[in-house]
């Protein structure tokens, strides 16, 4: 599908970005403003269809008596061809779920649903900063690491609706172990889970003082990001080891589809330049010489979650 | 561009395929039929402009009158928005070429130009094993390793008109030196030079029987072709070891466009399931699940060679 959506004046449409930790249920406008939202959690739900049930209520939540074209969904594993999610390695249920259907059963709208990562590729195509780009690829940083990959300005779905899955190339081939039952994902190391499984690997074997030895609940992203900030030198090389395995696969990636920017968006996207510098630097210096100095490395100009359920309201317009 | 092209009735193109080593004018039919073919080195040239010439007096000698629609031509970095090539790690001429324009001052005739293996998989997709495919990739493995990825049915050219570089996928980090600069790259393993380098670096340091040590001049790829498949191990193993480094990097590239088949064609591809069988199973084991078992690995079922010219001539039409 086309990277860019007009939306129809004075209508509205839902987006909704499922996380695997949290889910956002959005009232969109086709001025592109969230009007509206209602926050659940993705986990705490013991089947997919008590997980769908709440989500219906959200969506009936959010509503406030505005006429909908539909309900456009990103979530993880996410196939647009199909509307349903396989095996998803960062949701608790497995197997076949068709969420387009149901979820259109429990609510009587027709649902769409993409790759959460690909909405938010198309919303930064269609609102935020790949306006006017036909080639760039949007890197989510959340539980795990999707990506959305745009070129001649249309989506790349894929053969089966399931490519894009930039978390899942080996970035340290017999490294980590993946939810996916693989080793050495990118997600494993670049994702607010990763820097987090780096930082208690480093904090079990290393001694130096650093702020984030005070913890004493579990460690979050967050609080990786806020002691570097505070110039914490463990904290800063987190960054620069996920900045750095990022920046080489990021490399490797570049030379498929040659984009003119890289957009960066969730959890740990936030942390910005923190995160960003390491990553420029390490992937200048592994790129190959005819993309060196041409790609831009961008954070998200949306407000916060916002790229994911514009871009997810666009695939019900 | 759009990857399958219809060519006008009772018309001629001249296609022209570059690679590294050697060089194949072709003219080329509305029915996708080379009619004729002259050759000539890439590499025995001072000069790029004394190559041009070369090239320019093999194209009057393929044409007896026939009227054409210009010319059409793949070669390695080629950018088919500029109809330049800048600094190819596999020829000798380094800078900026302005093929395009040159060839076409020296022919009269108009110039398109692309990267060989973007040739290729036009070619494929207009008149061979990628009729009617919307997802695929064309791996060539000749000098260097090329690629064409095409998605939703258009070519992947980039924001620079320089992408498809899969052969500088960094296979192995910190691996052997490539031509362009850089270490581990896909091609310094995964193609005909490739392969020769690792039977090179084997020959010197192991010392079983093998028809490999027999040789006396330079070893080829072709040598090492003829020599497994009359059963030597040593060169069974080299088809294993170049099949793995292949099968593990395309497992890493398909999680970007997800095709629905990759062809594979060059010097390399003639060794048929010897290349294959091996590429085939590392790829299966190094994939993600949502992919197993649904990508076909091909060689290529155009008659030798003319993939890429069949595909250049397409630029012309």
């Amino acid at each position: 599908m086309n990277a860019t959506v007009v939306p129809q004046k004075d209508s509205f449409a839902i987006g909704i970005d499922m996380g695997g930790t949290n889910t956002t249920v959005g009232l969109v406008n086709a001025q592109g403003q969230v009007v509206r939202t209602t926050h659940l959690k993705t986990r705490h739900h013991a089947t997919a269809d008590d997980y769908l049930r709440a989500l219906a209520m959200a969506v009936k939540n959010t509503l406030h008596g505005e006429p909908i074209s539909g309900i456009g969904m990103g979530a993880p594993n996410a196939n647009y061809h199909t509307g349903q999610i396989v095996d998803a390695a960062n949701l608790p249920w497995k197997g076949v779920l068709p969420i387009a259907e149901k979820l259109s059963a429990l609510t009587g709208y027709r649902v769409r649903l993409t790759n959460d990562a690909n909405a938010a590729a198309i919303g930064e195509g269609t609102f935020g900063a790949a306006q006017g780009l036909s080639d760039y690829i949007v890197v989510t940083l959340g539980t795990g690491l999707g990506s959305g990959f745009v070129a001649n300005g249309r989506l790349i779905l894929g053969h089966d609706g399931l490519a894009g899955e930039l978390g899942h190339m080996i970035a340290v081939r017999g490294g980590r172990r993946c939810g996916c039952g693989r080793n050495g994902c990118l997600e494993t190391y670049a994702s607010a889970t990763g820097i987090v499984r780096t930082a208690e690997e480093w904090l079990l074997a290393r001694r130096e003082p650093s702020l984030l030895h005070e913890r004493t609940a579990k460690i979050t992203a967050w609080d990786i990001q806020q002691a570097a900030s505070r110039g914490d030198a463990l904290a800063l090389e987190l960054f620069e080891y996920t900045g750095r395995i990022l920046g080489e696969t990021l490399a490797d990636a570049v030379a498929i589809t040659s984009p003119e920017a890289i957009i960066f968006y969730g959890g740990l996207a936030r942390a910005g330049e923190l995160l960003l510098k390491p990553v420029r630097a390490h992937f200048e210096q592994n790129l190959l010489h005819l993309y060196s100095g041409k790609i831009r490395l961008l954070t998200s100009s949306l407000p916060e979650a916002n790229a994911a359920i514009l871009g997810a309201s666009a695939l019900a317009w």
